[in-house]
């Protein structure tokens, strides 16, 4: 089983068909089927069979999948099982809507560190946190065990910001500044860019729209 | 040519090309090969091919993709040839951050009018905007012609946000809010959760760390 060889979608679904299978059980669901856990995500039961077969064998035959036996082995896979210590950089509105998202502390991500360049930002207090200067990223890094990084600065001071976090001992960097950067082959990289995903959008529209619909040449 | 049929990765690769060959553009390059195409982005030159040929035949036998002619047909592609009026709805952090996000008009979205409930910021100027009270919503986005609506509001207001918009003519959603909303058929729905793209990134340093490595059942 090789990262390389699951296809992008497949583990994005992983944690879509996590967040149903954690619902169900809370709900007292015990079992379910490959086609009704896909049919609530708009898939079909082959699909998710063929998903879930990258990581493991865990259908029973005539039964399906046992949803508590289930939804630990799929945490474990993502890496959810553990609590992960992160620290951001870019304390601007992105970076505090980051600081205030529920969601990330739920799935065991913790922003334990927050930096920015600015002096009148640094000693700042975000959510119970005090705003630090970059220059303290290497040593609160190590301090704090930190092993991920979010980049949410402006473009032109990502690269500057990847660099810096790539002579720390971090591990993972998930970069929201909308231009690509570089980081050592040691780091694993996610970009998250928001124009993007409105690119996306207005491509689903205009095939959607007739009118509007784009020919081939 | 059916939607259905591309893969979304291939849609999400064709907004990097199109990125790629802005810049070479605007710096005065003529042609590309699909492997120069494809190294910059990490990817091989079969790959580069493959997602085009789903839009259209583009490449010159040994001459490679013409730039100039690439640039405005992968832009009128992907909608990106015209401008679209954007409503964003919820005008905490991260509805800040994406009015002052300067990717977005870049690529011809135009967020023209804000929603909040909150009737403490109802009345507030916001980049230029002044954030209007949700009960304006179907008015003002059949007055100002908008298309496209970002949800930017907790999990647990996001699905009536949706409902709301979906009372509209509204076209496409870009759901922010850490929470599985339904729409219409007829509107396009994308999502952006902000977790999953940690969860994506723990997963890739769990696979990439020996001793986190995790063994398939």
């Amino acid at each position: 089983m090789q990262n390389q060889t699951i296809p992008k979608a497949s583990i994005e679904r992983l944690t879509l068909y996590l967040r149903r299978l954690e619902r169900l059980h809370v709900a007292g669901q015990k079992t379910i089927s490959s086609s009704a856990l896909g049919e609530a995500l708009g898939l079909t039961d082959a699909q998710v069979r063929k998903d879930l077969t990258y990581f493991g064998q865990f259908g029973h035959p005539g039964i399906g999948y046992n949803i508590a036996e289930l939804v630990p082995k799929l945490r474990e896979i993502l890496g959810l099982d553990r609590l992960w210590n992160v620290a951001l950089v870019g304390v601007g509105n992105l970076g505090r809507a980051l600081l205030h998202y529920k969601g990330l502390r739920e799935q065991g991500f913790e922003i334990v560190a927050i930096f920015d360049q600015d002096p009148e930002k640094v000693g700042d207090r975000v959510n119970g946190l005090i705003v630090e200067s970059s220059e303290e990223l290497a040593f609160t890094i190590e301090k704090l065990d930190i092993e991920l990084g979010l980049i949410c600065v402006p473009a032109e001071a990502a690269q500057d910001v990847a660099n810096a976090l790539a002579e720390t001992g971090i591990k993972g960097i998930l970069n929201f500044a909308p231009f690509s950067i570089f980081v050592p082959e040691r780091i694993s990289l996610c970009s998250v860019d928001l124009a993007l995903e409105l690119e996306q959008l207005s491509f689903q529209v205009i095939r959607k729209t007739p009118n509007l619909e784009h020919r081939a040449s």
